[in-house]
């Protein structure tokens, strides 16, 4: 995570940095049903960085690891323009690991929680004029304090799942890297994506939009037959939904549809690691 | 390694960049007696980064895990203001890996190799006017391919050695944080200490300084009783040697001596990872 690209030392408590740095590598290791492990931090920061901001990161860092089993072990701390922070984090699989290229026609597509609270609770923390009541705030520790799943990720591959990855960079855009790694295309229905409820009352004009394009939701995205998907939704928490069906169309293509059944326009963008 | 602070994109070709963002790594495990084994590798890079660029680092990264038996097997790349490196290692120890912290007061201080190379080299690279001979392209090429001492670290470790690290910050800085690490001060025979040959005939003022303050050098420093001193020292190259002793003076202190059993002036200065 690098200041001014994945986040800013100005708007972002060390703390949560801490937290989310750490959230987004378990996520991964969740994500092929894994259990996270030793984590590796490695520290940018100028020479001017408070010692105390440095100390509120590991806090951070530490909470979360406390909480998902993990423990950070070591690293190296450099001396950079830029403040970045490096996370290697090792994982635990006693199976095969899932994946995202082994998704195939006739699959139906599930993920594991609600979706677009981390954007927008991203966009309630940039709105100049403030938004109040339960539902902002909501968004706003959705977005700060990320939840990997990886309990929900224990129950995919245990029960036959062995297609899925993380939602990180937007539901939409990360379907189709699954889509584009397994050869196949997808429809994607939209209302039956769980949106999150503080969602649709902050944003009622928008919550779609942010749902399907915002990212860092670090729920579990994944595919299976049928008969394998309708088992797993009973044994995954409530918020689980079944959102579409793999095809044999061309690769990579994501068609989303809205409830009439037509093609819904897609009115945000993903994130984009590099460009 | 940080974009103006461990190396400049200027002056460091990319495949020398990635041998030696490896190196730093697999001497580390080295130093603790074990041997490389899974490298994850995270890139900052601004847009504008050629990809020919991106692609000689990871040729200079496979060249020296082939030779070591390490493998990359996967990491991250982000955009970054500022080009960065960070390599996360995994190394494996079949017994109790060698630390900082069990130098002993009568312990011998050793060396596994020839000390100053690595600095000479960049000073050879540095000089605007340009330095020619066999002994200037020697220290070049140890500069910039500078080889981990894992068989090394193999045979302290098999042999009774408990009390290691690698030469990365300069010998004295580096034999002072072992001090440090054990509580204990120790003499640092000057003339002792085996300053690569080619460093003496390029910089025939200088190359003391050179050995005893410049970094990279990526030998090991270790100690240990005389009997297992003597018995390892057989067992190691020519290039090895005894320099020094541990003793009970204040922690950390290094008293550098020269040859006629005067205190030997410090001309240079270490490397600082953070000032």
């Amino acid at each position: 995570m690098v200041d001014g690209v994945h986040f800013t030392v100005e708007s972002t408590p060390w703390r949560d940095l801490g937290w989310k740095a750490i959230a987004s590598n378990i996520s991964d290791v969740a994500a092929m049903g894994g259990t996270p492990a030793l984590a590796l931090v490695t520290l940018g920061l100028p020479p001017a960085t408070p010692v105390d901001d440095v100390k509120e990161l590991y806090v951070g860092m530490t909470e979360i690891c406390r909480e998902f089993g993990a423990r950070v072990i070591g690293g190296d701390m450099v001396r950079s323009p830029v403040t970045f922070v490096t996370v290697a984090l090792t994982g635990i699989a006693t199976g095969n690991p899932m994946v995202r290229t082994t998704a195939k026609p006739g699959h139906l597509v599930g993920v594991t929680g609600t979706i677009g609270g981390s954007a927008g609770g991203l966009r309630v923390l940039l709105d100049q004029n403030g938004v109040a009541g339960w539902a902002a705030d909501e968004l706003r520790a959705i977005h700060r304090r990320p939840r990997p799943h990886v309990p929900e990720g224990q129950t995919l591959v245990t029960n036959g799942v062995d297609s899925a990855m993380d939602v990180s960079d937007g539901l939409a855009d990360d379907l189709a890297k699954l889509c584009v790694a397994s050869g196949v295309a997808c429809d994607l229905w939209a209302e039956k994506v769980p949106a999150h409820p503080a969602l649709k009352t902050v944003f009622p004009g928008d919550w779609l939009d942010l749902a399907l394009y915002g990212g860092e939701d670090y729920v579990l995205l994944f595919t299976a037959e049928p008969q394998v998907m309708s088992a797993v939704m009973d044994l995954l928490p409530d918020d689980a939904a079944v959102i579409g069906e793999i095809t044999d169309g061309p690769a990579g293509t994501v068609n989303v549809w809205g409830p009439d059944g037509s093609p819904h326009l897609r009115g945000g963008a993903g994130w984009d690691h590099f460009i």
